[in-house]
């Protein structure tokens, strides 16, 4: 925690710091040291502001990352936790939803982690790129604790001016076995353009790769084929509807060809959506890909260094020969989380997600350093944060 | 050349051989040897097909690579030449143009050198990419001469059944200023999807490089820059509208970063064309753009084997952070073609053309070999064959 | 019929008229009269070519426009049927699937009813629109008699060389509960370019509307509304998934944009695909669309006359101002058809198709006017013939 | 003018009214009144807002349909004036570029007259559709007097908080030249998605019509050709580079067609942009497109009323057998201004105003009837505002 300047939020000194409550919340006080309890003051509301009361937060792979140290510009001490559910316990001002229905206290809600993508820059205007926007800020990542009660693993959050809420009308928890996957993976679907018909490869079974099988059926795929590990996930990737399902810690490249051929009338897949981590996947997805198909790529969003990071491929057999198309696809905006809550939210839609709540794992404040452990270790699917919970429950 | 079986084009046994005319032939024997000038047996023609009269054909770096053996399933001994220009000797049956309109004996016709899209397998008819089409056949390149005068640098060249042929109205040297570079960059634009204001790097200073300048300019960007070498190439390059060059050989990645930054208003190109032939600027093509730009692979036409052609790169960093789009672009359809007959035709568009043509280079059949040398030097732009060339020409 | 020149397929005095046989069709003679059974002479098969044995074929909206003589350009007296089911039972020559599989006799197949789109003209080749191609021929419809047996209500159909013929592995009733409406509609939901969580409206209950219905759910719309009538359609279309109907002879415009506000959050849908055959429904539709969307129009096949087939609109308030996209659909092609196959031969996508088979209603070749009047009257979703059925049966 | 309740910028009585500055306005008081001039009060400045000398604005089209009372919701009295260049004389608090570059009083600027897209409703965030935001205001139409100096017909202009400005580099009267003709065209221009060698047809030849005819060629049209009056304004076309021009008034439909065919190969263009004013330009526009063609409709931007503003079309033969694309436009979002300004202040871009500038006559603000006169009269193409011309400059 930096104390070099004073904070009403931080430091017991500054003359608003008795004025304000003090929510509980899970702190990741420096890369790589354990997650502690702390107090963290709750700010004074500046107008058309909200407090939000956290019924239910998550403990996702990025997350794991934070605690490691591995993402750039994340200013410790972290109060992780981006996507959140809860109520509305105070409002100061006006809130308003895209419709412009207002807010009222009590309201339970979800809110884009992503803030301040300005509207009015380069990128936010003319590229109409807002993903890229220099401005953007998201909860419980590149806000820190500093900054007031601004992740998830609390008691309560801070919901700033200008952050962008939505009502929930189901189930937290059936809310949440989506989580800050889904905006993800309809970017990516959405990205990854598949028509009624196609066969769809997704590599990885995490989180995102679950959603992004789920997302591909409902786009019309004829297959989806799900390379990832360990077998318990790819389990899941099959009730989910997956057609076929591979470890890839089982078999090598040749191998994982012929097998996707023999799965798909001897032809690779048109559309491959790499959801993994691992920078040799990316290679990988343009070699199990047809002809003329298309990749995204979501699941590079840590660097792992010079060496360990870079990946090599041969340009003329792996891209230019092949007419492939190679789409990156970073972080969601607004309409991806809003068709995320429409979607989940439904009661026809909402079905898959059913299937994967009972994988979710609830643990209480105090427990989440056992949360990112079960999630580092792929014990549990996700992992969510539930500050009602005792460290026993 | 394979003797196996008996054939009226090379077996002077055989009994149609005396029958046919011997137009001459600059043929490539096998790899990595000189090429000869031998008589070619003119074939019997089929049902619908023609004879040509070569007025010009070309020499351009796939020659070269021909030459020296880079390329796969090419059958040697091979009459090289693939887009070329001439007039309709002889017609058996009905030749028509796609609009009806039949070809008679003397009209002056270039045609598409790619034959036998199948329009009938998967690749034609479902995915529509008829580039990746298994039974594609290209003059000069994967038709060899046992397939009877299939190429280009010769007298003549046998019209086989299904050709696309389009009359050409205008000069055939204008014509051959774009020659195969131009429907392969206008495909390449395509893929790109420039807006108008947009600024395009290219990378390469080439035919292809030279004529996706021209085109990105004819599709408005605001600004074309280009990096390649040698300045000769791209003097030619700024001739025709680049703002500004950049010689390869003399600056490495951060100072090229530096240079496009300061051309554009401190932001990186929206959109880079990959022209050079070299596996290295595929990943300097991605590293040169915008967040969320876009990137056409068009350079990488030959495998350089396993070592040479396998280049790193960091997908986090590169494509995944960067929501990047990188597309490659194999080969071109009659579109292509027909829209580059129609384009360099008009006395409006063909300019930047005209600008270019005292950058080529004619020689006779006699004389491929120097062609192929001027070519693989750089010492001209692209070297023409044209067979009424006496060896002194 | 025509009597001009003489045919072996009608003329019995033609020199080969004896040695074919003579498969029994329903005939349509001339427009607005009753159809015939006829013996139809079998034809001498052209190399790759192919004799059908007919399983079943179907009675649409079209053939019911056939009989009164409402389309341009058809030949009579006409064998209708265009999408039909049947066995190979003589194959002169070589078939082979997209995929380079042969055909042998015995197979069942489906094929494109579409022939001869050229791959030669400007259309097909230049602006890549092959449903426009002017050499483009349709089974059934306009192939006539004379041009052998080249319509499905018959016992026998002539597979004439470059046919596009597909296995069918799935019961041949089951795929004709789709029939010719699944890839109209396939073709009208691509270019309706659906995006997961969209609210789509469907004008129209026809089996283009309820195949519409399927696949815009397949394609992850959040909800489907339908417009339409009589009400047992209205039932179909809630059986297959649709969010709420609206019976359109109850209501006048004002109170359809009231009910589809209601269904809608308030707000109006961001697709509407017409599919009713009624002029007026295509002003209507972009009236029931939200700002900034896009209508598909596929109901117009047929032009009721200069009077009848016109109608109003105001440009500013229903186009411009809306920045509305309208995008007109006109018939299929082979990828429709291909992807048509597979989604119904696939064990979970064919379940829509299931619910509505029990809606369909078979005739044998005598019972042909029976079939018209049922699909004229909307008594039956859609009339199948089975030559193999008795009159009575 | 609304009297309802006391502002400081109308109401002499209110506190704040002696503290501010009169500049001089052009006025409608109220539909179909003559142009009056007025001071109108100077606001005081909200934090991050400035003041700004205006140096030209214009009078288009639209201003014309104003002051007739043509559209709606206007409040009345207006000052016009939409698109508008001049200097930043006073700036309170900070203004930024979208590069983030400070501008500093003196600046020469021009700003998108569009304001309070929310960046916040459902159209602005989901459907990206933000040119439909509802909270969407327009400098000199929707906002009025009432809401300060809120037009360009005038001394000065309130440039109000979040105004998007840009610095201009050009003179003022090359730039209003394009003026708001050049972001509606670009908008055009970008929607209709007009390939390099396409033909393009520009209905109309005011100024939109001559901006769009500018940017196809731009875009790579291989010719364009426009259908206008009067004869001056088609001269105008021809300057610009318009293939061939006819005067729609001397023509009938069928004789259009048949010029169409004979000036494009005996073929229909393959892109309309409608740019008239006249609905049943629009079913003309439907008309005298290629089969599988597009239609992009942006001169709708009036309701002429119930009787004149409906057309009559067929759907079948105008839409849904040509599998035409019909695309309303409308208005601009800050991406097409920026483009603009970019393109018209690049010097080899340029040229085509430098063509049409002569086209223009300046105006005092005492001559605001004139102007709108000779706007209306077709006498000027367009004519311009210049506030520091005397009234007999």
């Amino acid at each position: 925690m930096t104390y070099g300047r004073s904070s009403p939020f931080t430091d017991p000194f500054h003359p608003c710091y008795l004025w304000l409550a003090m929510p509980l919340a899970a702190v990741i006080p420096s890369p790589n040291t354990r997650v502690e309890l702390r107090e963290v003051p709750s700010p004074e509301l500046e107008p058309n502001s909200a407090l939000l009361s956290v019924e239910l937060s998550e403990v996702c792979g990025t997350d794991v990352y934070l605690q490691r140290g591995l993402l750039d510009g994340v200013p410790y001490p972290l109060v992780p936790g981006h996507v959140t559910v809860g109520r509305l316990e105070r409002i100061r001002g006006e809130l308003f939803d895209v419709n412009g229905r207002r807010f009222r206290e009590g309201d339970r809600v979800t809110f884009l982690d992503v803030h301040r993508t300005c509207n009015a820059c380069w990128y936010c205007l003319v590229a109409k790129a807002s993903t890229r926007c220099p401005a953007r800020k998201v909860y419980g990542i590149t806000y820190g604790a500093e900054d007031g009660p601004s992740g998830g693993w609390a008691e309560q959050i801070y919901i700033k001016p200008g952050t962008r809420c939505i009502r929930l009308d189901t189930e937290p928890a059936l809310f949440m076995a989506g989580g800050c996957a889904l905006p993800t993976a309809l970017h990516a679907t959405e990205r990854a353009d598949i028509k009624i018909g196609d066969t769809v490869l997704v590599l990885g079974s995490g989180p995102v790769g679950l959603n992004t099988i789920i997302l591909s059926l409902m786009r019309g795929a004829l297959r989806v084929l799900c390379i990832g590990a360990p077998n318990s996930r790819l389990d899941a990737a099959l009730g989910l509807g997956a057609s076929a399902v591979l470890n890839f810690q089982e078999h090598n490249e040749g191998e994982t060809v012929e097998w996707l051929r023999s799965q798909n009338g001897d032809r690779l897949p048109a559309i491959t959506i790499e959801a993994t981590g691992d920078p040799d996947a990316v290679v990988k997805s343009m070699r199990y890909t047809r002809d003329a198909g298309r990749v995204v790529i979501v699941g590079q969003y840590t660097d792992h260094g010079p060496v360990s990071s870079e990946v090599k491929f041969n340009p003329h057999l792996d891209l230019n020969k092949k007419h492939l198309e190679v789409r990156g696809c970073w972080g969601s905006d607004y309409s991806h989380f809003h068709s995320a809550v429409e979607i989940i939210s439904d009661a026809r839609l909402c079905k898959p997600w059913e299937e994967l709540q009972p994988r979710l794992a609830s643990f209480g404040l105090a427990e989440a350093n056992e949360a990112l452990a079960a999630v580092s270790s792929g014990e549990v699917l996700k992992a969510l944060i539930d500050p009602a919970r005792g460290s026993h429950g």
